[in-house]
């Protein structure tokens, strides 16, 4: 990585700015080379619009990040605050002229309580370091993003991220007890609490996950931990129809079962993991369900979730019967995505969210509308909680493709809508489906949620552009 | 309860106020005879300042409370909402003149979905009553505040109530997934989702969890719901001290347990109880812990914890065999309040929470302030949180040992926010601990929550004059 001095752009404004970050920054810390800058610029959403920032600062201290928010509210600079960028919603994109504010550096875990069941972290901690530390306490940090290996705690607060556990445990925000927020005008802010339980005044901690990086800059979290459970064993089911594996969702739902996972692989999935990875998933598969217990006796616990998918009507039930096993299992949902990328070089991937009764339907529509426009559009879902990834596979050098993949995203989320649903369970908004946030909260939603970011961003200096 | 159309007060302004009131509701939903409305005019903690109400209206429809708050805005009156008026910290008590607006009667459950694990409610809907329905389908609503066979829905979201199971299941604001709002100015608002999952926006709905109708007043709520646990085993654990009792709730925690129940009552809380019920508690009690699971097997994780109780120092562990015998172990905790009540004739009970660990610390403290203000106060806490209820009893017609007590009920308060606690686990702030918000979040943290109140609330009709 090249760091330098002298700013690239040689404008008056550039230098200024530059100059004014150099005031409280180290030289190391301010990132002003085009090349580098520009490998900034964008998450995983490769595809959605992203500016050139003017400069990437990477800040190790509160201070120096409010600094860099005083700096920016002097001279009117937009701030856009990135983690590890695997967002997939373009929330961390640059916008043009933009100070890219990367917490990457402030990635200490500052305590972690077995008794209080406590972390204090800041937002650079990469999700996994953070997992296998609490687990050396005999504690666990579920929230597991698919990029836990590589996003930060910060990212997953600002975009408010789930994971495959969540069925059970519940997604990021629930885990987030308090917070040192940065504003937009330099000043800090302690949100929240470090006990159990606390309801002074009104709950900014939980507006601020989720917010993605448009009301302040996360500076520091109070994380509540669990037990770590034991070990998980995992069940695979494979249905003739997706009807039928939804169907067994329902019965195992409404049967009062609490699996850790309950995962959903539709026959499009199916097929392209075999493809990339020769798994020997047989090719009648129409739906393939994995289901995890994390209990004191899971392989009972399975047995009975396995009794309930046989009655829905699902062809072979294997239960691994040991971790390795259950390993192997799970790594055919892991190979989802990339599988489904190889299909066509690039993937938009939808995270509409149902009530799980309306699983199957989403399901269903998802296939029509994949006819409609002659696309192959692959769904993995957190079945358990009706959070669907209808991912649309395309070629994005084609532009009529482009344009058919893009106008299937959309009626996906339309039909989520439909059906009593989210535009997104899990991703953001970003810039991606911001048009649909106003759909589904309507206008008197919007008109307070921008009266809200008015309150804590005055200027409209944090991430603009995104949400609304 | 006697019915009027006739104004009490002939005043020109209270006129115009009920007449407008009764062009949008029926006769009987609009209250005016004094003496009804005084008995409107304050929650559980009388000793609190209420003013008296001008009207209570009682609507049973969403647009009967729209045609309400369109006529506050209109006439620039305060509206306070209410529910059972079992709070404890003043939050629903009138101001003088205002509309008491009482969403009892607005007490229908609108849904229930065993596969969706959802239940759609009305705010009047009391919380004892969705227990037992939602139990029909096999499903639990979690909170339990002590008042549950009374309290209700709409003032549990209000005032982001707890109870007696949240050290395994969590607080009200965990349930609450979605909201329909009525705004200030009369307009309708949803906010969140009936999904298992959802973040598009900010998160509103949190933010009208524990608002103490302050920023809007809810009209319905969609509500998580988990599967019905098995039924609980109670054990008591009995301490020559409360700092070797505090240790078990450590060491426990520490464990890896996770008891669905963890509390404690301190040697003047045993006493009292003694002295209401004779039931035969040991005088000798310095604490009592009583402990419950709700697991496959109860009886050994109790044997366990009764293990690590024994290893504390506990003198006597009594675990009972069956759900009679639990109960009865949990008549004792029950009483708690009325016992301490009986000592003085008044209450005032804090409800400062502590990180766990230092539990202890708190509880020494609290017999340290006991001693200098020469005042009886008992600690009831829902130990597993470190949510302790020191309960300080007077004599409300002394007026010396009235200052006495909130003298000591403030110190506590201090003491907890030293400990790096809160002043409010779930009772919420209200009128009794106002000044005490600001000195918990800082100046920061109340001019943004200020700014807050603004956006929904610009007039300043709702519940005026609590929080800050």
């Amino acid at each position: 990585m090249i760091m330098s001095r002298i700013p690239a752009a040689p404008g008056e404004a550039q230098g200024n700015l530059t100059d004014r970050l150099l005031a409280g920054l180290p030289a190391e810390a301010v990132l002003t080379d085009p090349d580098v800058t520009a490998s900034y610029a964008h998450d995983m959403a490769s595809f959605c619009p992203a500016g050139s920032p003017a400069v990437v600062v990477l800040p190790r201290t509160v201070e120096q990040v409010q600094h860099v928010l005083r700096t920016a509210t002097a001279l009117r600079v937009p701030v856009v605050a990135q983690g590890a960028r695997t967002g997939l919603s373009g929330g961390a994109n640059a916008t043009d002229g933009c100070i890219v504010l990367s917490l990457t550096r402030m990635d200490r875990i500052l305590e972690i309580s077995p008794v209080d069941r406590i972390a204090v972290v800041e937002p650079g901690v990469v999700n996994a370091d953070l997992a296998r530390a609490v687990g050396e306490h005999g504690l666990s940090y579920p929230p597991d993003p698919s990029s836990w290996e590589t996003c930060t705690i910060g990212g997953n607060i600002g975009t408010a991220s789930g994971g495959l556990c969540c069925v059970k445990y519940g997604v990021t925000a629930e885990y987030v007890l308090g917070l040192d927020v940065v504003l937009a005008d330099g000043r800090l802010m302690s949100t929240g609490r470090r006990t159990a339980k606390g309801v002074a005044g009104y709950d900014l901690t939980r507006l601020f996950v989720g917010s993605e990086g448009s009301l302040g800059v996360v500076v520091r979290a109070v994380l509540g931990l669990r037990p770590k459970p034991p070990r998980r064993l995992v069940l695979a089911a494979e249905f003739a129809s997706a009807a039928a594996a939804c169907d067994a969702v329902c019965r195992i739902m409404a049967g009062g079962h609490v699996p850790s996972l309950l995962e959903l692989m539709d026959r499009t999935t199916v097929r392209a993991v075999n493809d990339l990875a020769r798994m020997g998933l047989p090719e009648s598969t129409e739906a393939l369900l994995l289901a995890a217990f994390d209990t004191a006796d899971p392989a009972a616990d399975l047995a009975a979730l396995g009794a309930l998918c046989e009655a829905a009507g699902a062809g072979q039930v294997v239960p691994a019967d040991d971790a390795a096993e259950s390993e192997l299992l799970l790594e055919a949902r892991r190979l989802s995505l990339p599988a489904l990328e190889a299909v066509r070089g690039t993937t938009m991937i939808d995270d509409v969210c149902v009530p799980r009764s309306r699983l199957g339907d989403l399901i269903e529509g998802v296939e029509r509308i994949a006819g409609k426009y002659r696309l192959t559009i692959g769904v993995v879902a957190h079945a358990g909680d009706g959070n669907t990834h209808p991912t649309v596979c395309f070629d994005a050098a084609d532009p009529d493709e482009s344009r058919r993949a893009r106008e299937s995203f959309d009626e996906i989320m339309a039909l989520g809508l439909e059906l009593g649903g989210t535009i997104t369970g899990e991703h953001g908004v970003g810039v991606l489906k911001k048009e649909w946030l106003a759909r589904e909260i309507g206008p008197v939603g919007v008109e307070m949620q921008r009266a809200v970011k008015q309150v804590f961003d005055p200027l409209g200096i944090l991430n603009p552009g995104k949400l609304f």
